[in-house]
Parts: C-alpha cells; structure tokens; sequence
C-alpha cells in the first residue's frame, strides 16, 4: 500500500492541523500541504512559522480553489463546522477525506446523509488535544505515541480505513477502531465531562471569599499542584468545546449525572451526623489508585502502596 | 535574629521529611539531623540514602529518646498521628515545635489543650505535597517557591513564628500566616476536595463497561492528558489522606455541597430536553479559565484567546 499524495488540503490549521502539516515533513511524506485559517492574521502568523506550504484564509480558499485540487482532505476545525463542510464535498471525490474531531456521531451522520453510496471518508480521533490553541502552539512531535481513533461511516470503502491506518502510523501514532456511539460515549468519560468538571472546580474555588482575601493578600499562589493539574483543561479553547458540549450533550449529561450519584454516596459518608471510617476511605483511595492505574494502563499497580 | 539548631529531630521521615532533611544539609544550616521512621525496612532505606545523620524507628526513638534531647522538633506524620504526639511533649519544652500538617484545626486544638500556657510550638504547612510518598521520593528543591501557610495556636510565643518564617524562608519557601479555621476552609477547596473529586473521577471511568473493553483492547491507554493530570492526585497515600479527610470532614462536607450545587447547576442546562446554548457555553469556559488564572495568580490572563 502507497502513501503518496501530491495535494494535502489541512482545512482548519489550529494547533492539531499546523502539528499534523509540521509532522508530514518530519516523516517524509512528500507532497505539497494547503492549511486553510479563518483570519489574515492568522494567515500571517502561519506563514511566518511556516505552518503549511500554502496558507489560505477560508474566504480565499472558497472563492479560489476546489475541494477536487486536493487528493487528501483533513478536517481541523470544531465538529460542526466539519459536518458543515462535509455537506459541500462533491460526492465523487477521489481522494481520502478524513478529520481530527473530538466527537463522531454527529460527523458520522453528516457523512452517511452527504454519502449514500460508497464514498472516501473515514472519521478520525487523534488524542492529542491540549489547552493550547492556534497554530503558534504547533508541535512537530504531537501525535507521537498517541492513540488515534478511527471511526467508519457506512459505505466508506474499506481501502480507505486500510491507508489511513498506515498514515497516522506514519505520523508516529496508534491506532483502534471504534463506532461513532461507543466513542462518544467512552470520550464522555475520559475527556469531554472532565473538562466541565474540571471549569466547575474552577469556579468554585475562584468564588469563595475566604479564597479570594488570601490568593490576593498571598506573595504566590494558594494552590498546590494537585488543583493546578485538575483545573488545566479549564483553560482549554471555548469554541472548540462549546461544540464538543454542544455534539455530545446526551452522553456527557448521562456520564455527568452517573458522577453525581457517586459524589452522594461520598457525600452522604462525609455528613458531618456521620462518624468517618478512616478504613473505608483508606479502601476508597486505595480502589481509586488502581482505577486510575487501569484506565492509565499502568504495569506496576501495586506500587507505592 | 540566629537560626542555630545543634540538634533537630523529624519525627516522621517521609517524602516531606526527608526532604527537609535534605534541603537543611543544601542550605548549610549546620546541626544534627535525626529522623525518625515507622519501620526498620524504612531505617535501611534512610540509612542507605543518608535521608538524616541519625534514622531511629518509632520503636528505637520511644525507648532510648526524649523530646527534650532536641531544640527544634519538625512532626512529618500523619495529622492525628501529630496531634497524639503532642500531648506526650513535655510541657516546660525550650526548643521550637513545628509539624507540615495539611489541616490545623485538630493540631492546633491539641496545642491549646496540652501547653495552656506560653509555649514554642507554631504549626506549619509547607504545600509542596505529592501523589508520592516515603523517603525514597525526597527530592532536596520540594520547598524551592513553595507557599508554607503559618498558624499560630494560642500562646504561642511570639518570637517563634518569627524564627520560622526565617527557617522556611532559608529553606527557599515563602510564608504566610492564616488561622486554623480559615486554613482548613481554604484548603478544603484547593486540595482536600479536589482530591476527593479526583478519586470519584478515577472510579468512575474505570467502572464504564465500554471503557474497560476498549481499555482492555487499546495497544496504549484511551485517555488524554487531562484525564491523566486530573486524576493524578487520586494516587496519593491513603493513610495520610484518610486522616486528613477525618479532620477536615465538616469544612470538606461544606466544600462538597457547594460543588455539587455547581454541577446541578450544570447538568440542569445538559439535561437533553434542552437545547445547548452555545454561547453561555463559552462564557462558561471564559468565566472559568478567569477563575483559574485568578487563583493560580497567572499574570496574562487575556492569554490564549
């Protein structure tokens, strides 16, 4: 199987897109990449850290060029512009198309109601977001070691998941694949509800006053690393999540509500009616450990014990 | 003002104490250094990692020691463990008394109770906490620009809280001082409940069905990096963390309510029988993203727009 491509079309050249065109180079693929930005300043930026061979503003790119210049096409924009886009691919297109984002179902739909018969696109999920955004955030190692998701629409050709399995290991990259469902559903989990979680947490804290009188009156910060590290995804880009939140509502309500349930149970233990059992919350940090040790993959997960 | 110690005992030589241990030698303050440990495993180690000029176990230190062989005593336990200690201190002490706990109402409670008159002991919490634990995690910069948070019990002589503000600023921390009641309740919010979120986060994933077949299935972990950063605290000692649940229940309780308060708040705009503002959305992540660049004291926060 060959991996050559003579027109990359990068749509949406944010910190994933600009990181995937710096990669391509990296790992020799040769072949000429177009980043399309939404801005002139943007524009600007990118051509002078050299993002993409070509850099269009969206303006430019619809009034000059045609999805059909391009024989590889990946989406980096928020899902529902992307399922936007995908409503003005022409229905014979060639090339491969995929994109990078972080919720499938409503792209899925997208593609199955734009693509009746067999078609070219495959949907992607490289999991290497950051609370970055923007093209001057790029980084050439980003999808180094990382998981990419590959999700199939129906009657995508089956050639195509085959390529672009090879292009992401290309890239430096895993690969699994899920469906469109269970994708949202497990990202709901691991990503999408933690980062509500980890905004609540956020303001929470910020709003209290006895809070805010020492954070000011402090010569450094009141917080040790623990709420730094759980309040980071608080600063992640708010368009791209509001339509993360926005294309996988139900899930992240459902996933939100299961949280809730298990906050009462610990609620209900820490009643100040109640006496604490020092061994049952020793058993809960305990379990808790190796949860984290399980989704983390973690070999030793007896340690520190 | 002098900072002369000729003998300094840290009883409880854990990843804090052995630390301090380390950091004394690092800034030339030139005094005898004995540590006291739980286990004669914990001695081998200590010895062979020269955590302290003297490592005795409990055991050892009890039988052949007195407090009083000391002029400046540093508890590195856990908080209840602290607060049984002192209540075995001789009451005409001359020495200073200090501890790293991470909650003060029950330290300084038992400070009141034993020296009802004019005494040496201020308590101390140096945030320089970690998911680690145990010597063998010392590390000589923990308390480099660290905050440590100064609270003074009753009685206390004045002229001590002044030697330690100059002892931890030695050691390279900044200080502050904040009473028992508002300590726990600051606290409670930027440590104490993050961690309990943090290890519901934890369980929570690890118990979803799909996440644990895909887990089971993925060549690398399912999860990105702010998964991983926040539930990082959920690996944190149990022991120590049971004990601080245990003194700071009604304060966290109180932190917990309000969280969930925020959350309901939350899932009620989620609820799928409505339709996601896209725009309050934002704001949410923006007014959040403020929230945290407040208590973290970040100087741009116009930053990443």
């Amino acid at each position: 199987m060959k991996l050559e491509f003579s027109n990359i079309l990068i749509y949406g050249l944010g910190l994933m897109g600009a990181s995937l065109s710096l990669a391509l180079k990296k790992k020799g693929i040769l072949t000429h990449v177009t980043g399309v930005v939404s801005s002139s300043a943007s524009k600007s930026k990118g051509e002078s850290l050299k993002s993409a061979d070509t850099i269009l503003t969206a303006e430019e790119f619809h009034s000059t060029k045609q999805w059909k210049d391009y024989d590889f096409i990946i989406f980096g924009v928020p899902v529902d512009l992307t399922a936007r886009l995908i409503s003005e691919l022409p229905s014979d297109f060639s090339g491969i198309i995929t994109d990078v984002g972080s919720t499938k179902k409503e792209i899925i739909r997208a593609v199955e109601t734009h693509f009746p018969q067999a078609h070219n696109y495959v949907s992607s999920h490289p999991m290497c977001g950051s609370e970055e955004s923007g093209l001057e955030f790029a980084n050439v190692s980003l999808y180094e070691g990382r998981l990419c998701i590959l999700t199939s629409p129906k009657n995508a050709k089956p050639e195509i998941k085959d390529r672009l399995e090879l292009f992401w290991k290309t890239i430096g990259a895993e690969t699994i694949e899920i469906s469109a469902e269970e994708h949202d559903s497990i990202l709901s989990y691991l990503s999408h509800s933690p980062h509500i979680l980890s905004s609540i947490m956020a303001d929470w804290a910020a709003n209290q006053k006895i809070v805010k009188r020492y954070t000011d009156l402090s010569p450094i910060p009141l917080n040790g690393g623990g709420f730094r590290d759980m309040t980071r995804i608080a600063g992640s880009n708010p368009k791209m999540w509001a339509a993360i939140f926005s294309s996988n509502q139900n899930e992240i309500y459902k996933s939100l509500m299961d949280f809730r349930e298990r906050l009462d149970i610990i609620l209900e233990k820490l009643n100040p009616k109640n006496t604490l059992n020092r061994q049952e919350w020793e058993g809960f940090m305990e379990t808790s450990r190796r949860s984290r040790d399980f989704i983390l993959k973690n070999q030793d997960d007896s340690k520190k014990s």
